[in-house]
C-alpha cells in the first residue's frame, strides 16, 4: 500500500493506544478510525483485539462500502457508523467511539450534556446532544449504519466541527475531529465535561446553559479567525 | 496431582491476581475458583492470605463436599457458595466473588442493576438481579451454602450464562463464566455497568430498562450463532 | 532508648507510610501512633513533616502527659487525642487519624455510617458512630484532649474493639486496633465502607442497618472464639 | 536577565509541573505564575504548550502591563487575570488557575463552597466564595482583566490571605499564596475540600457552615501568631 496509508495506519494505531492512556476504555470497548479522502479509504481498529496485540500493521483498511481491502482482520463492528460520518461530513478526518463512563451515563439517561461552563465552551460550542433512540426497524437491520444516520439526523443543519461529539441514546459517545488524534482529544474533553456536568447537576438540579456571549467568548478565543489561545498566531 | 489440575491451579492463581490488577478488591476481599468437572474438584484461593503470598502451589483443592484434598491451607470461607453454583450449573467453569464498590452499593441498596444501555447488553442479557436477603435460619446454619442456594433460587429457570452475575442482597456480587478468567472478565464488566447505572440513576431517577430489541441486538451481536463481534467467525 | 522502643518507632514509621500507599492522605493530613504500655510511652508522627522526610528515627516519643522524651521534633498536633484513647482503652495498641475523603464527608454531614452490608460487618460490629460536635468551651481550651473525650463519651459502655473506629463531627475519622498497622488496616476499611455507604444512600435514601443476625454472622465469622475466616484456627 | 528572575522561572516551572503530579489538570488546562515585586515582572506558563515541553527557559516574563519581556512564547491567555490580582493584593506572590473537576463543578453550580469541616478550616478561614457571572460588556471587552476585577470585587474588604482561593462562576477556581508553590498547595486543598463538600451536600442537603469558634480554632492552630501546628515554633 501507499506511504500515505502506512502513515495513516500508524496514526490510527497511536490514536487507539491513546484511549487506554487516557483511561477512556475498559477491555476493547473503543475504537478510533482515520480517513484517506483521496482514495476513500478508512483505517480502523480490528474488532475485539486486546490493546496489547494492536500494531500499525493490524489496523484494518476498508473502503467506503465497508469492504476490507488487502485482507487482514475483521474491522470494528462499529465501522459502518464511522463510514456514515465520513461520507456525510467532508471536514472530519478522525472518528472515535468509546464507552467512557460519565459520558455513557448521560447517554443512558437520555439527557443532553448542557454547556455549563467555560471548560465545555472551550471545545464544544453548545450542548452535546443526545440522539433519539433507534426504533425497532433501525435496530433490526443495518444497526451500525443507522446509528450513524441518527447521529447525522441529530446534528441536522449544525456545523459538526462546532460541537465535535455526540452521545447516542442508551449507548455511548462518539467524537470526531481534524485528525484521529484530535478526535481522541475531543473524546477526553467530552468525558471530562460530562463528569463536571454530572456533579454540577447534583449540586444545582435546575442549572441551565451558560449565557450565549460567554459561550461565544470561550469558543472563539480558541477557534476561528480571531483565536488568541496558544502559540499559533 | 494430575497435569490438568496443575494447569487449573495456575489459571485460578492468575485469575485471582487479575482481581487486583483490575482494582476490584481491597486486601483479601475476593476469591476466584475453577472446576475440574471430570474429577469433581474445585480449585480456590486460600482464605485470608495476602495477594503477594499467593502462588499456583497454595491454591486449595476441594471436592464437591468441600473437603480439602491433599492437605494445604484453608480454602476461602465462601467455598460452599462456589460449590453450590458448580453443582447446579453444569455449564459454568469459573466463579468469582468480590466486594467491588459500585456493585456492592447496589447490593446494599436492595435494587437490581437495570440494563440501561448497550455496555450492559453486550454482556448481560437483562437486569442483574439482586437476591432476597437470607432469613434467620439460613444465616444461622450453613450460611455460605445458603448464599449459593438463594442465588440459584433467584436465577430460577433463567439461563445462568445469559446473565453471568448476580448481586447478593446486603452482601456483594458473584459472577461466573466459561473459565476462571472469563468469570473475572464478567466481574470487571459488572462493576463497570454498576458504576454507569448508578450515575444514570442520579441523572434520571425514573430511568427504565432499554427496549428488548436493543438488548437483543447488542447481546446477540457478541453471543450466539449469529455473533459478528470480534475475530471468531 | 530500648530495643522495644526502636521496634515500635519502626512500626509506627511503617504504619504512617501505609497511609500514603493506601491513598488515605493528602499532604501531611494524617498520623499514626503506637503505645509502649509497660513504660507508658507513645510513639507518633512529627507534626507537619512531609512523608518523604519521615524515618523511624524522627518518630516522636511522648509520655502519657504529652511531654516529648529525649528531644526531637514536635509531635503531631493531635497527640493529646491519641493519648486520651490509650489512657481510656487498655486493649488498643495503635491509633490512626486521617482526613480520608468519604469518611470525612460522613463526619461533615453529622450522620453515623450505618452497617449496610457484610463488608462493614466483617470489621465493624454495628454503625460507625458520629460524635456530637464539641461545644464552645471544649474547643477553646484543650481542644485535642477534648476531641479524645468526646470520642470516649460516644463509645460509652460499648467495646471499642468491636467497632474500632469513629467519625468526629465536622472533623474526620479516627481508628484504632491491636497494633499501629492493624489500626491502619481499619482506617482503610472505614474509608471503603464509607464510600459504599454513600453510594448506597444515593440509590436508596431510606436504607437501614442490616439485620442483627447477619451482622453477628459476618462479624463473628472473622472475630471471636468461633471465627473460621483465614488460616489461624 | 537577573539571577532572581532565573530562580523565579525555575520555581514557576516546577510549580506548573506540580499541577500535573497532583492530578489537577487535563491537557494544558491550568497555569501558575509568580511575581518579582521589585521589578514588577510576572513569570507565567506559555499558552497551550504541552506539559512535557515546558522548561524553566520557556516560562514567559511579562510586565504589569502584560507586555512580553525579552521575547519568547505567548503567555497564558489568562495572564491579565493574574496581573490584576498581583496589582491589587501586594501580599500574594503566586497565582494558580486550574479547571480541577470538583471545584469547577461548584463554580458551574453557582454556589459557594461552604466551610463544612476542619479540613477546610485548616486552610480557608470561611466559605470559598463563588463570584457573580461576568456581564455582557465585561465578557466582550478585556474578558481576562474583568475576570480579575470580579474576583477582587468578590473579595471586597476581606483579607485575601485568609481565604486564598475563589471560584469564578461558570468558569473554574483561582488560588494564590505566599509563593507559586504555596498557591499550588492551596489549589490541591481547594479541590480536596470541594470533593468532600460535594459528598457532604449529597448526604445532608441542608448542611451549613461549621460554628465560627471551630473555624477559628483550626485556622488559627495553623496560621497566625499562636499557631502550634508543624515544626516552626
Amino acid at each position: 500500500m501507499s506511504i500515505a496509508l502506512d502513515l495513516l495506519r500508524k496514526e490510527v494505531y497511536e490514536a487507539n493506544m491513546m484511549l487506554q492512556e487516557h483511561n477512556l476504555i475498559t477491555f476493547t470497548w473503543g475504537n478510533v478510525s482515520g480517513v484517506d479522502r483521496e482514495n476513500e479509504l478508512v483505517v480502523i481498529k480490528p474488532s475485539g483485539v486486546p490493546y496489547e496485540e494492536l500494531s500499525p500493521e493490524n489496523m484494518v483498511v476498508v473502503n467506503f462500502d465497508g469492504e476490507v481491502i488487502g485482507g487482514g482482520l475483521n474491522p470494528s463492528s462499529d465501522t459502518a457508523t464511522h463510514i456514515a460520518l465520513y461520507r456525510e461530513f467532508k471536514e472530519i478526518a478522525g472518528v472515535v467511539h468509546t464507552h467512557s463512563p460519565k459520558a455513557t451515563a448521560w447517554a443512558q439517561s437520555g439527557r443532553n450534556i448542557p454547556a455549563l461552563g467555560t471548560t465545555h465552551a472551550d471545545y464544544f460550542y453548545g450542548d452535546i446532544m443526545c440522539t433519539r433512540g433507534l426504533n425497532r426497524d433501525e435496530i433490526a437491520q443495518d444497526y451500525e449504519l443507522n446509528t450513524g444516520k441518527v447521529i447525522i439526523e441529530t446534528i441536522g443543519k449544525n456545523d459538526p466541527m462546532e460541537v465535535p461529539g455526540i452521545i447516542v441514546r442508551e449507548h455511548a459517545p462518539f467524537t470526531w475531529g481534524t485528525s484521529p488524534k484530535n478526535a481522541v482529544h475531543n473524546a477526553v474533553v467530552l468525558e471530562e465535561v460530562a463528569k463536571m456536568a454530572l456533579d454540577t447537576a447534583m449540586l444545582n438540579p435546575s442549572i441551565e446553559q451558560i449565557p450565549q456571549n460567554l459561550l461565544d467568548k470561550h469558543y472563539l478565543r480558541k477557534h476561528g479567525k480571531d483565536a488568541y489561545y496558544g502559540q499559533n498566531k
